[in-house]
């Protein structure tokens, strides 16, 4: 484990329209409890002293609350509102973070994370400043093009999971540039500045639950453990 | 439905290795079956004249016989030793396709295919001559560079899933061509003719079973239909 303070910003801000459910994504039950609950209990046992910042919209603020007692869900962590992209809830979540230290952004309905992926990342992160989890497609990938579509060698292509760690100063001088339309995940936001992003091999375990399909997969996983 | 003659490919080269399995995936039990006679069972219920070709790797061919018997499987179809490599398998059970008409190539280990997918993979080939069936990445996608790896557009990028659909005269041509190593599926094959392809729109529930993950979820799949 890294000398420097940790963090984790987990972030939520789904409000449930793609998964075709009243719930917001991150409050559905799987094995009887919230995805957001069985993704903060993953980066409590990669580290129990972690700092951990839960982003969640306004609105869900009292309803997470409620959950939290129902569940009787203990870990420690501070819930801050999210802002009205993931941009800006990133940035409501760094404003908890002090001093310097690592933090990982990691999406809230990626329940399945391993703890080993955490340290892999956050160690990655310690030494390079920047470092992402990512895993190889396993698929072929056609590149969309004026004229149609083509192929592109498989092999040059990572699709990026979370956790995405930094370094807090680094993360901070992200976040103060102005939001942009290519800003899809973190590290999108970090080498804007120019930094160098690290990748860390993933899991296809480390699901993010999107679709309804991905809550059968949740399910049949949160079984197996 | 098209008024050509239809065919399908349905390749199953694997050897379970990726899969940390005894037995090759394509003979792995979902729901108490092999998952290639699913596979086989969607281009059935598409199209019960569909003229059906499996390939399978020569020392499987016994075996196949045996689980055909063992499960009472009834549908028709001819089961056709593998070359080396995919592209060898695929023109392989190119040969046993007559005349003229449409194929379908898919992968022996996506047995959740839709029929409405097959059914629109089929209408676009007949229209346009190449016709592959992919969905829109969930994730971000990073490009490996010379000089470490970038963020990419996902917009831009298609995951490519099968069927692939071609009409016999453009898939023969196709594979009359020498191996070449970007050679990943059948539409580069045909592309490399300079062919263009159309996308038809996929669904995330047409997975390729490649590792124990894909398992998992396909016994869930299973047991919801």
């Amino acid at each position: 484990m890294s000398q420097l303070p940790e963090y984790a910003i987990i972030v939520a801000g789904g409000s449930g329209s793609r998964m075709q459910h009243e719930v917001p994504k991150q409050f559905i039950e799987v094995a009887g409890k919230p995805i957001l609950m069985h993704t903060i209990e993953r980066f409590y046992e990669y580290n129990p002293d972690l700092r951990l910042i839960v982003v969640l919209p306004q609105q869900q603020l009292n309803t997470w609350r409620d959950l939290c007692r129902k569940h009787g869900f203990k870990i420690f962590h501070m819930a801050v509102a999210g802002g009205a992209t993931r941009f800006g809830s990133v940035k409501n979540g760094l404003d908890a973070v002090q001093g310097e230290g690592l933090v990982a952004v990691h999406d809230g309905v990626r329940p399945f994370v391993e703890t080993t992926t955490i340290k892999a990342a956050f160690e990655a992160a310690a030494v390079h400043g920047s470092a992402v989890v990512a895993v190889s497609p396993k698929d072929s990938i056609r590149e969309l093009t004026p004229e149609g579509n083509q192929a592109v060698p498989r092999a040059n292509y990572k699709l990026v999971q979370t956790p995405q760690c930094f370094r807090t100063g680094i993360l901070r001088r992200a976040y103060e540039q102005a939001e942009q339309e290519h800003f899809t995940d973190d590290a999108s936001v970090v080498e804007q500045l120019g930094e160098k992003i690290v990748l860390v091999e993933g899991s296809y375990r480390n699901i993010k639950i999107t679709t309804p399909e991905d809550l059968v997969l949740a399910e049949a996983f949160a079984k197996e453990q």
